[in-house]
């Protein structure tokens, strides 16, 4: 269900250009790094997902006829070539972190080594689905965090830009650390726990508020959330509400996962007369449970008022990332495969220093303090560079080299962060369920600092080049500042 | 392809309560309203969009038994209600404005006509196509206004909510005015043009500019348009450029849609050098397009600067419409049918007069200039109401009932906006192609004063209640006010 034949998912220039490479018979086998300049909503890390998606992408990669008729169609594509892409397979190796990681800017967090028709393909679904749900997994990691230990549901789906984004939204929202959703395909397709209670229209749709709570009581008794701000919250809701619990409890059923949903109105104020009318009738264990345009940092503000609201439906802001409603991955060339098997790094060049981009065929360790366990940094390097952390390691800025750090042999430890998904062609990794997912990623976030998870000016995280790759950079830079200007024919 | 069963898109409450109507017997015929409070990044108007998809949607309605499988599994569900499930067909009717009609706040766009468990179970799913695509539509349109009449492409598929969000997104985008799309999936399922040409990896991936330049358009010499910002715009990119057009033509290709694309830098600066160079060589016809980040606001202030660019191509602000990403569209209860098949009105009340639903069976119209053809007002009735534009009607603003606009007869027409859809559970409507929505959107904007346009405090189009739809609504607003004490059990 719902596997579907995703490959004409691209922008037309990844085909025009395959066709140019087809054309001018250019097979040789590249590197391309997807990665991140800008954490969304200003963050201090990011949680990569997306991951699972990518490999039935990937592994579903094929032209069928009718795709081919449609290229064919466009008049722009020779038939040599279409009857290449009719027999297309992706024969090239990806690297990647795992889902539920924690991320941060410029360091590769998918890299493609295949010839470069294929690798070309790649780009923009790659690109699609990395940044939806890296997206939403990391806001969810933000609104989690605003709710401390308290569920936090995912109820964005009418909001949600389109289906996809409603149903691989609510995956990413579960591993970014929502407790579920609202979303019963979601659950149907990922195995995460929906839930739901009832609308203002169910209530409308009884005589009166009392009616409508007592025949929604009696079908759900384990699971009794009542709306209470149809009409009135404090003066008709909470009554009405305290009266079914009352009739509940002298009826024998066994109050559990009871209470009641704010869903308008003041949330600190309401929560607190709530609370305590709720308390006064002897059900301190009913549970309040708030949403209506909630976000992260309305979550923190009612946390601080001490709002007595233990559980929040989340959904417009989750959903949509509203505030940073995209993630910027990126996905740049950064080597070619010469005759004899050897990288050539390349590198595009910016105005702007930090948009160079780091050339070579890398890959990335996680440096982390041996007795806190927190994350000290991250290292881009080489991909066959050997590191020992017996050994010290001194880290700079690559972009302010004098500012350093020393690491003394034996007080920290590394781990790699790209493994491998696919091997010349071939899909060796098995996709976690998105419950262990969210499992990793809790521990990923106890890696960081309270520091690097604050809203405001949160710290960073280093992310350096190994000593070569910043010698191996700048050379590459400075070639390339020196030709660029001899390949115009004339000056202006 | 793509014709996927949605029926579980849906929010587990649309399902509990449904359930819950099942239990009690309420088979009660309801009426559900679609519309909108707030135009999205505080524009006069917004564009209609994704009927086609609710339609799919609703044919295609099914609970296969790998979803009741499913439910079942949730512990929850009831197998009396399971079976009904199993059998669901939508039986009801649905009206609708067409796509690409201009909208206004509070009034009805799709109106749903059903028993009420299947009116509850399609809320969700309503919404979220209908709050998708009207949100990218609207921004396109936008877009394409600041563009005045040079062609806006959408390029955005990479950083679409996933998949469906770039499919659904462009065909959104296509409707609200751009000339094509980069996805080349959306090209195919919906027949709209898709263009592209290269990337900065194209050029890396040759030894030099010139060179990359030139295989390209050897391969494309009927759209040759190139990226000339990789290694420098000015010194290197223009002038590679302009000894490839002098070589197609002394080669004797005649040169036509071709030019070249700036994706960085100063783009007012740039194009302007551009254009210059190029007149000089002789190239006047050469077309320069531009992306990189552009909005609605970065396009207008281009043009105000004079900027020499004529085709645009806009991506992660279009696709996502970054500065207002949620159409926030609801679904609400505004009638339930009795049994002698009068509609008794319904309605949710809210501490913000404004948000107070319009409560009955209701229609809209749209009343016309009919000199200018410009939008005077629409106006919101109830659905058995009638209408003589000969004579003369009397509008006034429901808020503030003493701002009063006469239409003097014979100087208007009008139009109902809401249209059958579906009859008893039949379709009995054809969508037309995207491209003909389009046109009639194109023609739907030709209503619309240029004071509705623009972008800082546009002018509101007037959204009248019919003086009995307005009598109506504050009876029932008065009898629920004076009842809901009533129903609390206990005065607090």
């Amino acid at each position: 269900m719902r596997t579907q034949n995703l490959t004409l998912l691209t922008d037309l220039y990844e085909i025009t250009m395959m066709q140019g490479y087809f054309e001018t018979g250019n097979q040789d086998i590249v590197v391309f790094d997807t990665f991140y300049r800008e954490t969304p909503s200003g963050g201090g890390y990011a949680v990569a997902a997306g991951l699972e998606q990518v490999i039935d992408y990937v592994k579903t990669l094929q032209f069928t006829p009718d795709d081919i008729r449609y290229l064919r169609s466009l008049n722009i594509f020779q038939e040599e070539f279409l009857k290449y892409l009719s027999n297309f397979r992706f024969s090239g190796s990806i690297y990647a972190v795992p889902e539920g990681t924690v991320i941060f800017p410029r360091e590769p967090i998918v890299k493609i080594v295949a010839p470069i028709m294929e690798a070309q393909l790649l780009e923009t679904a790659v690109l699609n689905i990395i940044n939806h749900q890296s997206l939403i997994a990391t806001k969810a990691s933000r609104v989690c965090y605003a709710a401390q230990n308290d569920g936090v549901m995912e109820f964005g789906l009418r909001r949600a830009q389109g289906p996809d984004s409603g149903i691989y939204g609510a995956r990413a929202a579960v591993i970014g650390g929502c407790c579920g959703t609202s979303n019963v395909l979601a659950g149907q397709l990922f195995d995460i726990p929906v839930k739901g209670t009832h609308a203002h229209s169910w209530i409308m749709s009884f005589p009166d508020e009392y009616t409508a709570f007592k025949t929604y009581a009696k079908l759900y008794p384990t699971a009794c959330i009542l709306l209470i701000d149809t009409y009135d919250t404090l003066k008709s809701g909470v009554p009405n509400a305290i009266r079914i619990f009352q009739e509940m409890k002298a009826a024998g059923i066994e109050l559990k996962n009871y209470g009641v949903r704010l869903d308008s109105g003041d949330l600190a104020y309401l929560s607190k007369k709530v609370r305590r009318m709720l308390d006064e009738a002897g059900f301190e264990d009913a549970v309040i449970s708030a949403s209506n345009d909630l976000d992260e940092y309305l979550i923190e503000s009612l946390k601080i008022q001490g709002a007595k609201i233990t559980s929040w439906g989340v959904g417009t802001s989750l959903i949509t990332s509203r505030d940073c409603p995209a993630f910027g991955g990126v996905y740049k060339l950064a080597a070619i495969q010469d005759k004899n098997g050897n990288f050539i790094p390349k590198i595009k060049l910016s105005e702007n220093t930090e948009k160079v981009t780091n050339p070579g065929n890398k890959t990335v360790y996680r440096i982390y303090d041996k007795e806190s366990k927190k994350i000290r940094a991250d290292l881009i390097c080489l991909e066959e560079e050997v590191f020992n952390s017996e050994e010290d390691l001194l880290l700079f800025d690559p972009n302010a080299t004098w500012k350093r750090t020393l690491l003394t042999g034996g007080t920290y430890t590394m781990r790699e962060l790209l493994i491998p998904i696919f091997d010349k062609g071939k899909c060796i990794y098995t996709s976690p369920s998105v419950m262990e997912i969210q499992e990793y990623c809790t521990k990923e976030k106890d890696t960081l600092w309270n520091e690097n998870m604050r809203f405001v000016n949160p710290a960073e995280i280093y992310v350096d080049l190994s000593d070569k790759l910043y010698h191996l950079k700048n050379k590459v830079f400075n070639e390339l500042s020196e030709a660029k200007y001899s390949q115009a024919p004339s000056r202006v």
